[in-house]
């Protein structure tokens, strides 16, 4: 519930988890889809697989084609009431500060040590971009993962008072699993950073790193001591969000992906895209709309308005004219979290 | 043989091959590795294999970390005289030059126009650029693939008189086969464009889409009659080669190679940043040293200088000091293509 609380206003990236071995097999033994009501959303996806998958129909669909993409943030986890991966970097900003006393009297970072929500709320992208530059870069590839790892071990979210990577929707590591079932390579699409949910896609969503396809900041190779590194650059290479999810499919993957998962205006290119190929196609957006087991945001519907994975009105009416299907959380989730009874 | 002839300076990038229906069930029935010659280079795989796939050995690698890398222009098929997909960009050029009047007064175009070999000998990477530019760009991704394709189909190598895509060496798939035999997944990391390359990468190598790692221009989402496209822009995006290869890899790959293929300079970071890792690791050089069935080219080794594929004697002596193996194409290879006796 965050209606009337301002959310930082982040460049479209961003989110995160972890290798706490939040194995899941649970999900794996229970009947495909457990979690879900049965509805149009279920019935979309076991409708679709059946289609994709029956080799006398003509929507059959070839496995080494079978390709499905997940946005991350407010689509497999939380993103409310900010990005894992902002938190993460405005702990960073805290971390670091001794080193910078400059930052006491520089914003973005005044405003960050002084937990200045109003002032962070209203942060311009320039000013996200030089706390990643500050927090993300300036380290081998190496050093960054070694960081990300132990803060997802420890970090807990504040209202749920856990760690981020088991903030993650049980139906869709369910729809991930059974996509997998039925023959199809299951990617991310991101506009979090690449190599952050690298750390942990494996081991939270049993995606691996190669099916990872998210923002990125430039490398540099270099030697030291003789040995080569790929030092992480204070430069923005690839913004993996809005035109940038097609853009990233296509170089990433190079095949059109048969279904699409999403839930925010970033994720409207990436549906179009996939809707524009041949055959049968799925689409999905899944809608914030239960306050009380996660969060309510829109604005569609009449739900809060939100600068963190915005659904707006003319999104749910492009899904609707379009046969996208949306997902109601309240509805036709039974079960959010895995670790809810 | 190419000695005292001069050859176009390329920007590093591009080569070519296709759709063609190369199926090859020969070499998949025959033993593992029946095109090599005993000696040290296929004892060197052999080897390394073992160690990898040893489960009670300390070497072993589990089979999700297995990746080898594979350049293509010279490592896979033949780059001589010029990378096939340079032969493919002047093709377009005499093809567009009808609707270009103003290029028979302007460089680099009106040399391509004339056969000026003398002249493109000494074409600038701004001069390719232009080039890759006027042939490769302002048009959909589909459309690009629509040219590439009948062009494989039809041209023909000037030496051998057979299409590009059979000028494969016979020796390079038997290794593919057989690392994938052995759990490795294998990835083409080339100079060349990455979109060139996915059209004939599964037919001709095994490698799908998505496990090609290449040079890119950008790509821009429109809209045409309503529906999404994905236009090539007349810009560099990514260049896969020298320390853009491990660049490369970290960024599509997101894991450290265990195996290397290259021949040439452009190569050489893609093996340092291979051995760098733990473990056995496979550091590989196919040398050209067979005028008579292939090209001889180095300048390593007292062979004719080459601005294409150059393989240097510090390239060499790196390779030497470092444990990297040369392939004698001439003592390791008993055939080089496919189609000989």
């Amino acid at each position: 519930m965050n209606s009337g609380r301002k959310i930082p206003k982040l460049p479209g990236a961003f989110a995160a988890v972890m290798l706490l071995a939040v194995t899941l097999p649970a999900h794996a033994q229970t009947p495909a889809l457990a979690s879900w009501n049965d509805g149009p959303a279920k019935q979309a996806i076991v409708s679709f697989v059946k289609d994709v998958t029956d080799k006398s129909g003509t929507k059959y669909v070839e496995p080494q084609d079978r390709i499905a993409t997940f946005d991350q943030d407010g689509t497999l986890w939380v993103e409310h009431p900010l990005y894992t991966q902002a938190v993460f970097a405005l702990a960073r900003v805290h971390e670091l500060a001794p080193q910078h006393p400059e930052w006491e009297q520089q914003e973005p970072f005044k405003a960050v040590l002084a937990n200045d929500h109003s002032a962070m709320a209203n942060f311009s992208e320039s000013d996200w971009e030089a706390i990643i530059a500050a927090t993300h870069a300036g380290m081998s590839i190496e050093a960054f993962q070694a960081l990300v790892k132990p803060w997802l071990a420890t970090a807990r979210d504040a209202r749920f008072h856990r760690p981020y990577t088991t903030l993650v929707y049980q139906p869709m590591l369910e729809v991930m699993d059974y996509l997998r079932a039925n023959g199809f390579r299951t990617y991310i699409v991101t506009g979090g950073g690449q190599e952050f949910v690298r750390v942990y896609s494996q081991s939270v969503y049993g995606v691996p790193p190669d099916q990872v396809v998210g923002s990125s900041i430039l490398t540099k190779y270099e030697y030291q001591d003789g040995k080569p590194v790929l030092m992480r650059e204070p430069k923005v290479f690839f913004i993996d969000d809005n035109a940038g999810k097609p853009i990233g499919i296509n170089l990433f993957i190079g095949k059109r992906p048969y279904a699409a998962f999403g839930n925010s205006v970033g994720d409207k290119q990436m549906l179009e895209w996939t809707q524009a190929g041949d055959g049968a196609r799925l689409m999905m957006l899944v809608l914030h709309d239960d306050p009380i087991r996660e969060y309510a945001y829109g604005p569609a519907g009449g739900l809060p308005d939100t600068k963190v994975g915005t659904f707006t009105p003319a999104l749910y009416d492009e899904a609707k004219s379009k046969g996208w299907n949306v997902i109601s959380m309240k509805n036709d989730w039974k079960r959010i979290f895995t670790f809810e009874k």
